[in-house]
């Protein structure tokens, strides 16, 4: 065929499965570790008139069994909501062949984030959280909240949720979607901590997060801090915790530990590894002897791409979505 | 509408009518040269296993009347015709509201260049040739010589042209598409840089463009160079012409001038300046001391975006193209 394959919101939903996504993101985290994989840093366009920006985040990765590679177009423009009912954050997927390079598949990127992103979390909390964890805790019940606990569930026996926001609606509404599958409840930011799972998923620029909050053995994923001066968590969490982070670079940029790390507080000693380390085996995820573990996810391009070649194979699989001739190729 | 308009070769084709596309890509260049634009560098995805590349080219320009956001992801793949019967270039582009980050549309990459290339070529050509120039000539019959003679015509009354390129079934389909516009002829590269304008859209890494070849007052847009590596003209073209370029850094790394610029033949002082500073009057275009001029043009990201602001914009007018909900976000 040689069309490209239109996948829109709920093509992408309904053909990103998360069990093998999360083996996807897996495999992505360790071809970055093993150097098979291709990511070069996001570029971005800062657009102050529109108190917004682009970035693009190409990436290739050699999976062994498969490889894949695409780039997406993402913005944040805070103002959008209240201006324009548009969301702040929207993105659009180019996936294609790289052996031809021919476009296989333009997607709805933002519904690619947000599962993408729940995966990585996943992936962290398959390594990192206790293997009997079955209360989880959500801090910000905004979009990105849904999918950390559908994808987290998938990996550990999840029954005790509570969550965490001020927005009383947004927790109505979170509690809705879920009150058929779990014990669900509302609750301060000091239950949700006390959970074995806690992801925290707001765009706060001062810790909300406190060190005595958090319990003993409580793994958590910091997964909101996607600029400069964002962090959820207390110093103190971080670094009292097992740190484990997704990429170097854009962590100490602007992920959770990008604040401590430019003041001095948190240095590279206090960074236990890398996730893609973990998953590789160079470095082990939780033992007996960790009390809280944390992730500083802040989102990488070979994760979009891994997404993008699940959705793209199951949707050929199943006959979804809209073939196009896009760039005039086929006989059809 | 919360749609995403999609373009076809053949939607990007119609849409964009040449006089207009030369008139926003002038805009472009001045844009970029007043500093009312953004273009990070290209980023390289570099896949030796297949023999090709990938390349994303964001850029974000302000006009004054308008302005216009988007990233093209391109490749080069030598070997796509011989072995898949792909073209070795391929682009994909997202076309994006700076205002929102709305993706207003997804374009056929590929006749995008074309016309953009050609467009460029066409602003230099008004800038650089003599006034009553009226004969063309054509080095390379390949997909992008075609765009050449339908841009430049738009700029000077040409009715004489030459087309020279080794594959006579090039030439003689080249002839075919213009014979009941042009008197037009076939004929060899020395024969075609006698012409008043002369663009070369090859891909050689040895000058096929000798010195004594090139007429006294010809313009020549040096077009095929996009490698390091690659040049079409002779040195001594280059240091004896008036040095235009689109960018310094591009042309320096990839440009006509890429090779004798890193031998230190050509330096900085041989370069006269950006077409930008022309276009904004900062510097003379051709004047009645010129001789050979030379145009050497990389393709920026700018153009591509201006090049998908005129399509979209005739689209919409013209009710053209599909329009799909990729985003989820239509209430139809």
């Amino acid at each position: 065929m040689r069309k490209t394959l239109l996948l829109n919101k709920a093509d992408v939903h309904e053909n990103v499965q998360m069990p093998e996504l999360i083996s996807a993101i897996e495999d992505a985290f360790a071809a970055y570790e093993l150097g098979d994989a291709q990511m070069p840093p996001k570029s971005y366009i800062d657009l102050p008139q529109y108190n917004g920006d682009f970035r693009s985040m190409p990436a290739y990765l050699d999976a062994g069994d498969w490889d894949a590679a695409g780039i997406k177009w993402v913005n944040v423009h805070p103002d959008n909501g209240e201006k324009f009912d548009f969301p702040t954050v929207m993105g659009t997927m180019i996936y294609s062949d790289p052996e031809t390079a021919f476009p296989l598949a333009l997607l709805d990127g933002t519904e690619l984030t947000m599962l993408r992103t729940g995966a990585a979390a996943a992936v962290a909390t398959d390594h990192l959280a206790v293997e009997d964890a079955s209360s989880m805790g959500i801090v910000g019940a905004g979009v990105q909240s849904y999918t950390q606990l559908r994808a987290i569930s998938e990996v550990r026996d999840i029954t005790e949720v509570v969550i965490s926001d001020l927005d009383e609606e947004r927790v109505a509404d979170f509690i809705d979607a879920f009150e058929d599958e779990f014990d669900i409840r509302a609750g301060s930011i000091e239950e949700a901590a006390q959970c074995d799972v806690l992801s925290t998923v707001t765009p706060v620029e001062n810790p909300i997060v406190p060190r005595e909050a958090v319990g003993e053995h409580t793994h958590i994923n910091a997964m909101g801090a996607d600029a400069e001066g964002k962090h959820e968590l207390a110093d103190e969490v971080l670094l009292d915790a097992k740190l484990v982070i997704d990429d170097h670079a854009q962590t100490t940029h602007s992920g959770e530990i990008n604040v401590p790390y430019h003041e001095g507080v948190l240095t590279d000693d206090d960074i236990f590894g890398a996730i893609g380390e973990i998953v590789v085996g160079d470095k082990d995820g939780r033992t007996d002897e960790d009390g809280i573990t944390v992730f500083d996810s802040t989102g990488l391009a070979i994760q979009d791409v891994a997404a993008a070649h699940v959705a793209y194979e199951h949707a050929i699989e199943n006959e979804n979505g809209y073939a196009f001739d896009l760039l005039g190729l086929s006989d059809e």
